[in-house]
């Protein structure tokens, strides 16, 4: 099952006591990293993060709290002995900045691809760095620039049930076949499908990723029943709302009630101002709005 | 009299513990900082230091561990209000990098004027910002790219005797421009030059910052009798001498015997290696070679 971590949990600046916000999803020994500020680096080994099982980089997108960190850590994933490319996915319009980023790097001895996204449209593609059956799904927010919310979702198999194999005689070598999807045949001609010997589908798991935004409705669909919702809340103090509004962010109230209504199993809060010295001073308030709201700290980690 | 503060003592990769290098001179309520690498401005602050001081930032070359905090920093100074320009002063072959990290801040409330200091020649400038007696030497070093060392030298003024004017009748505010050396004239026609008055100089005050090198021999004059000489030394561990040798940096014995040769007043070893893990464990046959050395800690702060 993939194995979440909030690196940071700060937004604007990097804080002695509080990295930038980035997440890190790790599924079959291999990870997506999701923004990338300065001291990310520093952020993934205070967590205790292998920036080798990084294979993928998804940037929201351009501002300096999400983006300066990529030069420091492809640097290092270089001093690591990387070799293999890495891919980082951003909207178009972030292109630039990055470039110009990944140009202080000079020769690395792997191939960084970048793959623009759309500004304007969802869109979802097959991480299939990560896993054939994990997809990433897009969604264009209302920030000061053009920015992107992420979801994961990775469809897991139906369980394997070696009773009916086995009373079908088919050999164990050919199970994993089966438990992939494939139809396999016997040696005696007969064509065994997988639904012969699997059990029924199970639920896909999903996360979903918002920062830097205003808390615009598309939002509630986008997160809909997501297992983990992570979700950026500035500020906890109401009086904060006009600025919020201004600036293209939200309340934590406003991620709460989001959450709510998007049915989520959990929301993670994030990206909090450097202002808001003590988020967790507004835990009871925001539990009456959702119930299952955690006022993350760097390093908050899951197993899903 | 300048107060100094490394921020940081690392090379390389800024480390949980450990931030990369960085050096501030503060004078008169103004400050110097010489390079600016990733987590910059974090460093700044666990030091208690203010960036709002800053008016001028030396940059030695154009390594991510020199310059990446550049865009964190210069943004923190917009979210300050900041409005008046800064200078950052750098090598010609740092130029690119440096305009592509700057390009990340977007649009900033003060402007920030670059100045292109040559690669291959020794130049100085009096950094009139700070203080018009405050000069900035540049000395290139060997690194595997273009690198600057940078000394900067405080003329003190003499000593004002008070006993002296008021023998010579010269009223109470005209002491200052005669302290500042220009002649006044009283009211009776006699004109007082400021060696009347003025006791015996005062030596200058010195500070040299050498990273990122070999040891090579310029640095020798480059450094002579400085009253603080803080220099890298990137591993204390003699086996690891071909391996810097290679790379363009030089061991904490190297800094030690370019401090003896250059009779500085004091050695502030910094830019340890990430893989150096306690510097402090050569302090004593490191004082063998040079007995004012100070293994630096982040934070290194001393009044000159």
């Amino acid at each position: 099952m993939p194995d979440i971590c909030l690196a940071g949990t700060g937004g604007m600046l990097p804080l002695k006591d509080r990295y930038l916000t980035g997440c890190f999803l790790e599924y079959n020994g291999k990870a997506i990293l999701i923004d990338c500020g300065e001291g990310m680096q520093v952020a993934l080994a205070s967590s205790d993060l292998k920036i080798s099982r990084i294979e993928m980089i998804l940037i929201t997108h351009n501002h300096a709290d999400h983006v300066t960190g990529l030069p420091g850590l492809l640097l290092s994933m270089g001093n690591c002995s990387r070799e293999e490319p890495i891919d980082i996915y951003l909207p178009e319009s972030a292109e630039r900045v990055v470039r110009n980023l990944i140009s202080v790097c000079g020769r690395l001895p792997f191939d960084v691809r970048l793959h623009m996204l759309p500004d304007k449209e969802a869109v979802s593609f097959t991480a299939d760095k990560i896993d054939p059956m994990l997809t990433v799904y897009t969604l264009p927010v209302r920030h000061s620039v053009k920015c992107l919310a992420y979801s994961m979702l990775l469809e897991k198999k139906a369980v394997f049930q070696p009773d009916k194999a086995q009373s079908l005689g088919v050999p164990v070598k050919m199970w994993r076949v089966l438990h992939s999807g494939e139809a396999v045949t016997l040696d005696d001609g007969r064509v065994i499908q997988p639904d012969e010997v699997l059990g029924d589908k199970r639920p896909p798991v999903k996360v979903t990723y918002v920062t830097d935004t205003l808390p615009i409705d598309p939002i509630v669909n986008f997160a809909k029943d997501a297992d983990l919702f992570i979700c950026e809340g500035m500020y906890g103090d109401a009086d904060k709302k006009q600025s919020m509004n201004e600036k293209g962010h939200m309340l934590m109230q406003d991620a709460c009630r989001l959450a709510e209504k998007a049915c989520v199993k959990e929301l993670w809060l994030t990206h909090y101002s450097p202002a808001e010295k003590h988020p967790e001073n507004f835990e009871k308030e925001l539990k009456k709005l959702f119930p299952n709201v955690i006022i993350s700290k760097d390093g908050e980690k899951k197993t899903l």
